[in-house]
């Protein structure tokens, strides 16, 4: 944590879309946009079943999520680490992405968005990306 | 190109910063945002020399750069492919630098940008990263 300041780590608290990398099953990078939650020193993803980030990092768990402010200055933060995929019970999916929704939409829109999301209630099972951080780097450009 | 529809296409060529994926040298994946040109079909960014970013393309040009856009409704779109770091110098790359940065800051913001950047009008030789996709892949979440 030396190479990171205070006002970088401060981004991942933020409601910035993270942009998470890791390797495609062919040998390609990948960056997808995730909703996270930074807790208890560790990165919080949220999937449907099966999805390919999911199916990826279950064979190749070194990942790297970056978070970066959209206009000048520009400031980035990115913790590289190592993944895991865990199963999320619906019950604990829905309160995990109702936490996110309403960290990145707001309270009302958040929970608008729940509503969709849920359709009736149940959107059942789902996946949990579980990063623990080796490092964080952070830069100004 | 049959999986990416033409709105998430026309994302590259809007001012918004692109997140590049590629293997570190350490074999960990990063992600590093960058400003970039869609031009005659490649993806090209410009870096000054010897950045860990083209350390690391040089020995494993697979690479992935995503342009999201940053609020509901998300949109994303990603170009997958293969990467080279050519030499970018000095004359070429202020041309492709104040270019680029006209096109993300506007031209006045660009232009005093440029006159920090180059520091007295020589900021010396650079390199070029240019990203030849394989394939794009969009979608809206």
């Amino acid at each position: 944590m030396s190479d990171v300041d205070h006002e970088a780590l401060a981004l991942l608290e933020k409601p910035i879309l993270g942009h998470l990398g890791f390797l495609g099953l062919d040998g390609y990078p990948r960056v997808v946009t995730v909703w996270f939650r930074h807790t208890d020193g560790e990165l919080l993803v949220a999937s449907r079943p099966g999805e390919y980030k999911c199916r990826s990092i279950r064979v190749n768990g070194r990942v790297a999520l970056t978070v970066a402010t959209a206009d000048l200055p520009y400031l980035t933060i990115t913790a590289i680490g190592d993944a895991t995929v865990e199963a999320l019970p619906e019950k604990e999916r829905i309160e995990f992405v109702t936490r996110v929704a309403r960290s990145y939409l707001g309270r009302e829109q958040g929970d608008a968005y729940i509503e969709r999301w849920s359709g009736g209630g149940h959107p059942g099972d789902g996946e949990l990306i579980r990063l623990r951080p080796r490092r964080f780097t952070s830069w100004r450009s």
